[in-house]
């Protein structure tokens, strides 16, 4: 009868809205850990191109000296 | 009565399942878009390490053409 | 008498010449030979100094050939 | 007369000496010079190697800084 067809589709509808708040939670622990793994990976990626930048300053002035040397030897040879 | 205390379970189920359906489809398409980010930060990172190993191996040229410089002008002083 | 003094001044006069002139040829040949190894002397140093400027152009080339791998390298951390 | 004309003799080789003289203290004079010359040239020659010896060994230092820095590259590039 009336009441006991009422009774399955609540009952339904509750076994159903278990199953999608369990899914929901899944998604968002999931969520969570991509976030957290996109976030670590933009910390590292700022991490080595800091580390980069630190190369390419040292590579500024390892140029620097040679321009040095050459200006150097460049007088030494009109002078001599 | 039961009958109609039923049918307001039921409708409350129902949309709450629905209120939980939309949520879930807006996790599900974060996900996507997140997964899609990772992905291509992925992408673009392994081009810049392959970009760097490219410039990697020109400064082992450089150094080496440097290193030859520098013997030539080693036997050029000892010869002299 | 007069004219045997005479005879023993001149042997003597022309004694002294031989000698003064042989020195003279021997210092002729020893100017000779200094002369020559100053201008090789010279020689050698030209091509010594025409040797160091193809070092230093290549030494150009190569701090020219660096400075282009910073700014590729400036580039790919700038772009990244 | 004899006397005549051994006097005439004597004092044509007086004068021929006289010249030869003179000529041998240019020679000397020239040749004190050259030597001068020459060993001013071998100073400056070995100055010049010695400045040349010490542009080497700042070429050898800018070598092994440069082998640094692109070790540092190569660590960064496979840690990253």
């Amino acid at each position: 009868d009336n009441a006991n067809q009422l009774q399955a589709q609540r009952d339904a509808l509750a076994e159903k809205l278990q199953e999608t708040e369990t899914r929901n939670k899944d998604l968002e622990s999931q969520l969570a850990e991509l976030e957290q793994r996109l976030e670590s990976s933009q910390l590292e990626q700022e991490a080595f191109r800091r580390n980069l930048k630190t190369l390419l300053e040292i590579l500024d002035g390892k140029i620097f000296e040679l321009t040095e040397l050459r200006d150097n030897l460049a007088k030494l040879i009109e002078g001599s």
